[in-house]
């Protein structure tokens, strides 16, 4: 059935894809759809954590970029797709209690309450566009799989309640087109931006490049290096590590897909 | 007695500066003070309004680049210059009472309160340096007066109490220069990046660029085309507009100058 379905939604516009998630018709991951819009992470959060989180990402720019921010209760990311619902438009979510994990609904329209706001986090899948677009290989996409994901030893500027780690995703880029990977990203700094680091995993705490923390692994292969950028999956971790009352998260690989194009997010 | 003082601390570093500015030996404007490290605008308010003041400056970018933000009651703005005092490092502070003018202080130690949180915002003074390094005059510094700044007929996005419309600072650029004044300003995204709007100030609601809303007029040449960036005066026209119980800033052209540098504020 889901191949079907991606045959009928593939090609289609970042509104007729949340139109078809929303009805229910696409409850799958959301790579490679509506190619050209900008895909967003999602956390929500009860208003009294709201200020801690927002403060934590202004501090933590690279790892959490933030796209959007509603206001307390309204459901609607206007700033990045009028009209969108995000209770309903995202095909499938995870819902914390008390920092454990207590479902994963495709629609949270009966657990909305008027004191919720939603954050909206860039997401690699727009400067991965921007990689490919200048010629450079990007493995997982070559492979099929999730890009590999590390917590790294590296800690995040704390902000109130939340601490945690910075975590990273990780591409193999062949070392005569590092420069050119850095350039590409660097034009892109609301979505995670230039590489935090460059070679040499062990001096950010990451002991084996085959065993990633979250995600997939990937080949590496002779004459390439490892790079890694900022990951929207830090301000989940320091979350999670703190523990508020209640949350609702996308399920990872299941985001939101905006109006927005993912070239109006570069600098140039 | 403030040219003798000047000479004793221009050229000095950023720590320098603000140890004069603390024990009281200086009150002036800091325009020319610790060239090459970052000066912000300062916004300070009770926690009840900060998360409305941090959403709006994420959905305004552009005029409110957000540089710190400090936790509630702490008056050490840490990412921006450790042991740093908000309190005392700033030449001249004002005062509002709901959204009224009601004094102009050197120093707020005895004003301030546990729940205040302090917001640290980008200036044109980080680009101006790279403009003048890229060979791009800016006239009000020729002139040495204060860049003209200019309400404008945009709206910036409301956030929760929070509306207000943009305000522009405009440079006067030969107009065979204004491509790399775009691209030099774009590279400094969290110090108001590149241009909103290039001539026709009508269309923007501007309708005499002779008569500023706030700082000094300057000379428009023959075959000078104005050129109209974010403007760090919009959160303030927004907060007073708001009028909330309580708020301080910095006064017009005393910033706080911080311990980093201009250059680690560009993509590159």
């Amino acid at each position: 059935m889901d191949d079907i379905m991606m045959q009928q939604i593939s090609g289609r516009s970042a509104e007729d894809v949340r139109s078809f998630v929303r009805s229910g018709k696409w409850t799958g991951p959301t790579s490679g759809l509506a190619k050209g819009y900008v895909q967003a992470n999602l956390v929500i959060l009860p208003v009294d954590w709201a200020f801690d989180l927002l403060l934590f990402c202004q501090r933590n720019p690279r790892p959490c970029p933030v796209l959007e921010v509603t206001e307390p209760g309204d459901p609607e990311p206007k700033g990045l797709a009028r009209g969108a619902d995000i209770r309903t438009d995202i095909p499938r979510y995870r819902v914390y209690r008390d920092g454990v994990l207590a479902g994963e609904p495709t629609d949270i329209s009966d657990l909305w309450r008027d004191d919720l706001v939603s954050f909206l986090i860039g997401c690699s899948f727009t400067f991965e566009g921007a990689l490919l677009d200048a010629g450079i290989p990007v493995r997982h996409i070559e492979m099929g799989v999730n890009v590999p994901m590390y917590i790294t030893s590296l800690k995040c500027r704390p902000a109130g309640k939340l601490s945690g780690p910075v975590v990273v995703s990780m591409r193999p880029i062949p070392a005569g087109m590092v420069p050119r990977a850095v350039s590409t990203t660097s034009l892109f700094p609301l979505v995670h931006g230039a590489p935090l680091h460059i070679g040499e995993p062990g001096e950010i705490g990451i002991m084996d490049l085959s065993r990633p923390d979250f995600g997939d692994t990937v080949e590496i292969r002779r004459g390439e290096i490892p790079v890694f950028w900022g990951c929207g999956v830090t301000p989940q971790a320091a979350l999670m590590a703190s523990k508020p009352p209640f949350a609702i998260t996308h399920s990872p690989g299941h985001m939101f897909i905006s109006d927005r194009k993912d070239s109006e997010f570069s600098v140039f």
